[in-house]
């Protein structure tokens, strides 16, 4: 067994076939991508890669498997559990390989998921004998990547469900040690150690014991404050506003990058350089971290919508609608605390049912699927900063006159 | 300066007068009083004192106040910001003196509460000298510690608010790390970098800028969590209510500790130690941790209420009302997430408008003053538990048919 | 299984039989036994008792175990795996049963060592039932506690060895943890993975592979920072030397605890109890943190041992040898850094041989066996200590001319 | 004040004029540095930056700066102190500027020494600019950190000494951070506190209060840990060997970086993406991670002296001269323990005396200056490493028969 270490999961053990996938250009690659993209500008420590993240989804995956496996002991037989805890490794070692640099900075720009990305790089030569030294089949690992396989319902879950993946339950707990912000961290043990198999229409998906209800409470705190603090922090969204312009300056075809190589070449470390001759106005601002727009104004609670609305508008009247950029939860909704878009948010196992989470824990139900965050920046060249903010500030305090 | 090695806030510094006073008598018992209680029954580590809880309050007292007369200069004199930050730490160091064992329990037992007892205490010779020494009034930190004097209002909160205080901030921080549970922890820098003094009707209160508000959030949902994790735990209850029955045998005279002296004889070692003779149930429950209770169901949700009343009502008729104990949230309501019973939950700064908290952050809004924690046990000489359970189970399951 | 959480190991699980060992009255009696007796007057966080320390000494203990049978599978049957496993976790839990108040005060009082008393303990019908219960021999319990059983050398390691055994491994780790002394941390997740079954003179003991030497000599250097910082701090000296006196003056006659029932009811809050009504100097010292000794100097080098000499005699001669004590090593041998007493130090697996660590290791090589650790203390009530440290640092001095 | 979050140092406040000089492009491109060169090949997740390092050396230094000023207050003006803190902030804030990629191997590589890259980028106009606006002189920063002015001494070792600076205090912090070794960690709380003006020779020099000599054991052993661990590691020297054979093919003209414009281009980065186009071995060695060189045979206490030279003549007699190669402790003498290369170690002050921290603590006398780490590599086209290693095991063997 090869040994990795990792200050958020220690040793991280890989077998010889998995340590050799690892050392594949397509894994290495994912040392210049980092997991939190531009947040480095706010976050000075965040500069950790999603290579590190796909050793730690693994890690935290196979501790999940571990565990229901082994408290759902005859549900599978040993055979099925030693392929199926290769192929959960596999696919969440390989999961992020589709990215491109900054992720969904490039994706917006270029109009290509990741998704088509993966498959097209699951289809690469080396990958494939990897894949196989790995003793696991390569449809089936795409499968679990893109969440569209039906053979392995608990695994899909494991890999890409919106809510107990291993992959979030990693890239929590790495992005709040590698920013320092304490509160992205949550009784990871006691949660993995009350994840099981529940049955539900014929067929196995993950869900929780009601003993660790309060452990999935504080994973779901963690994930409102991490949102709150880091994913949505105004530095880093103004930047990520910025890198999209510079982004489409620099691919002016969004085809450029289509051929899989072509797209391989590419990485966040890349971008930066190719910053280094460019001219524009975006691409400077990114390179000298000039900040070509500011914060007007920020919400977050439901009732702000109608003030939002009205500031938004107050704003584009006064100093143009080219001069005012509003940025909504929407474009980060996959960091949202719960989601509970597609059914349930999650399964609870009590004594003599199954329920949502929801109906368990009041916490839960106020927190799903409900953010309303939103922010108003305006571009600092054309506009008076310290106006734009008074007049949002006159708008909002007129709601709470009386107070 | 004495120096104090402390795991949670590093070293904390003491005047030698200060170093004096926690050598006093009354303060070297608190080595004898576990900061939480009958905790250590649930979570092994809990061991920890209030003397390490008082020394660590005078440290994150001491943070707040030196951020607030720094980010408010101009408002005290420098004379006053002199004797206001002795008396700040003086009033800390000395907050819980009045404390009998194990707390609470002793308080429902006896029927006295602490603040009476740290009056007298505050009276007594030794104590009057140490304060002398500090150079501070003993009746201006009696007014802090009771939270009824008007003449220092923000130190005042810092001592014993309901939500700002710096009680509660240490506690919280000592609480997660003593029983490991990390969900207690908060942004506790970026908390007391963020405290402001606030004017509102002429007096200085405690309150936050409004960059503080994430922080603020992080908080509030350390003490939701230490709560349903820590604080409310069943085996924990359970055992306080045992051991408000042993106190009730012990001292069948609620007068028995009426003078002071007596009073301090007493701390949670010694009445263990008496157990080792007593011979009622409850006491040998308690001793040899025997489960005379069990938890039938528990409730956290609003909509619970009507399953609680139910399972309540038909748990009694079943097995009797002497063999149902129903614990509620009513008996550790300061440990509630957050206070808004008199006024506003936590002020906050904005650029040109002073709001309450539950005004600028949707989370603080729904977790406010909102706790519905009930659990219903057993007695396990009586009643078969797992019909009991049934019972509830049942009952909770016919409001969730269709889920 | 019943799981107990623990900030140190995180989720520790029993096994029912396990637990209902751990509510035996001589292992709820560790909780009023602290791990580190009198240190919390130098450390006052340190409040943790022998308690947690066995459970989480049972826990370092199987992860050895499964470690080295894991690694060396093929050694043993898996039939003699599973007897041997449950057999050192029951010798990790009990191991600590003997101890009396404050431990080694407690036997240096009486003159009785805490192995004779474990034997006793092992032999009364509830243990003995509730080994029975776990499936293990008591005779094979007593042997590893003792040490002095041949029948399972590694296992005896674990329990009772000189370096690598799991007792030194957690209370290490724990007593870092509850003093807050971050020096006394080292790589156990790397130690633990190095720990090998070696083959010498025809039996199976501990070692480690070589590509683990650096967390061993992280562990050794742990010890070393524990020791100077903690374990011999002049404080928690002093305070056990006056409790030395007390325990003599409270047990007249060394007889008294022989009976293991009268034993069983001594714990270091009784003591601490039995000392409100006592009125000697030393139980008032002890009761009131006076400091009746006064350090004078101290030494920790080899070429320091005339000095140390030298500056007794003075002290001595010139305040009365009634009034001088010298606090040596040999007190705390146990614990030293390494131990090389009986043989090696720690045998390392290189590629083709079996070396001793110190041939490995030069930093191993120089901290074995080799404190020199002494402390000169003068009696403060009869003399002026300024006077007392200007003699010291006069002879002290005179060495140093020229420096 | 603008606040930075770093997980190491919590927050860290600059001044406006300081936070200016921080967004300077050579301030910047310390982002695309990384602390640890090429050490994340061993430890993935060190992949944090000079930038991070530059703050916190900047935190560490104001702490150390504040600490010994308020010790010894008078020695200084309080002018003094306001000027000597800024200039202490702003020189650890460029101490790093003048590295290159990847740091010493670019040394090496182009025969140019950071110092001279420093001295040229301090005279640059918004350099200079930046350093006007912070109000301190550009040649006393210059002399700080090239450390060959007289003018401070004490700042001078604070911000490039051998041993008390807080370049490496932050470093260690910082670099068992990110790699999760926690053997790296020491007692910097305590260091500091401890940190003392001590006069020598009729000038202020750094040194330490005897009471802190545990925390200088402390951290003078997390130097040796991080040296065995992190900084010698064997596969981050062996690339590190492979990279200086590629920046040599970069770069056949050592001249080509000299103008400090063209210098600046160049970061990790950089160099990492024209490793993809270029075609020797040695580059496609470092991109595709092919380990060209295996570890034959380490060596790390004086005594291999002798063994390591057999080994070395032996491999070179086997397999030829140029596939061994022997790396050697003087390539990263800066990171060695702890330096008595110019005079003492460390000066401590005890109560009557200032003593050489060798004579106050036997393990420092051990540790200092004395570190035998030799590692024996060959190739692994043109060796049989298996054969390689037996060559040297007999070698070492032979010395321990009896053993």
């Amino acid at each position: 067994m090869k040994r990795i270490f990792d200050p958020v999961h220690g040793f991280i053990e890989l077998y010889p076939a998995e340590a050799r996938l690892l050392d594949l250009p397509v894994m290495q690659r994912l040392r210049r991508l980092r997991q939190l993209g531009l947040a480095y500008l706010a976050f000075p420590a965040a500069e950790h890669s999603r290579f590190t993240h796909a050793v730690g989804a693994l890690a935290m995956g196979t501790r999940v498997f571990d565990t229901i496996t082994r408290e759902d002991a005859g549900v599978l037989s040993s055979r099925d559990v030693d392929y199926q805890r290769r192929l959960v490794r596999a696919a969440l070692l390989l999961h992020d390989v589709g990215h491109g640099p900054f992720s969904h900075a490039c994706e917006s720009a270029l109009g290509v998921r990741h998704e088509l990305r993966t498959e097209h790089i699951l289809a690469m030569a080396d990958v494939r004998d990897g894949l196989d030294a790995c003793e696991v089949d390569a449809s089936d690992v795409l499968g679990l990547i893109l969440g569209n396989s039906h053979s392995y319902p608990a695994l899909r879950e494991i890999v890409s469900g919106p809510n107990l993946d291993a992959d979030r339950m990693d890239y929590l707990l790495r992005d709040a040690y590698f920013t320092g912000v304490v509160s992205g961290r949550y009784d990871a043990d006691q949660l993995v150690a009350s994840m099981r198999l529940i049955e539900r229409d014929g067929s196995s998906v993950l869900g929780i014991d009601v003993r660790g209800v309060v452990s999935l409470e504080s994973f779901i705190l963690a994930r409102y404050m991490m949102f709150a603090s880091v994913y949505f922090h105004h530095t880093t969204r103004m930047f990520e506003r910025v890198l999209y312009e510079v982004l489409q300056e620099m691919w002016p075809n969004p085809h450029t990058l289509d051929p899989i190589d072509e797209f391989l070449r590419w990485d966040d470390f890349r971008v930066i350089e190719h910053l280094r001759d460019a001219h524009s106005d975006a691409a400077r601002a990114l390179r000298d971290r000039l900040r070509i727009y500011a914060l007007a104004a920020e919400f977050n609670a439901s009732s702000d919508l109608a003030d939002f609305e009205a500031c938004q508008a107050a704003l584009c009247e006064r100093f143009g609608t080219e001069n005012v950029w509003a940025d909504e939860q929407s474009q980060v909704l996959h960091r949202l605390p719960m989601s509970a878009d597609h059914g349930p948010t999650v399964w609870v196992k009590t004594r003599n049912q199954i329920l949502d989470a929801r109906a368990v824990s009041d916490l839960i139900a106020k927190l799903t699927g409900k953010a309303y965050w939103r922010k108003l920046f305006v571009t600092t060249a054309h506009v008076d900063v310290a106006q734009a903010r008074e007049v949002c500030a006159t708008i909002v305090g007129r709601r709470h006159v009386g107070t």
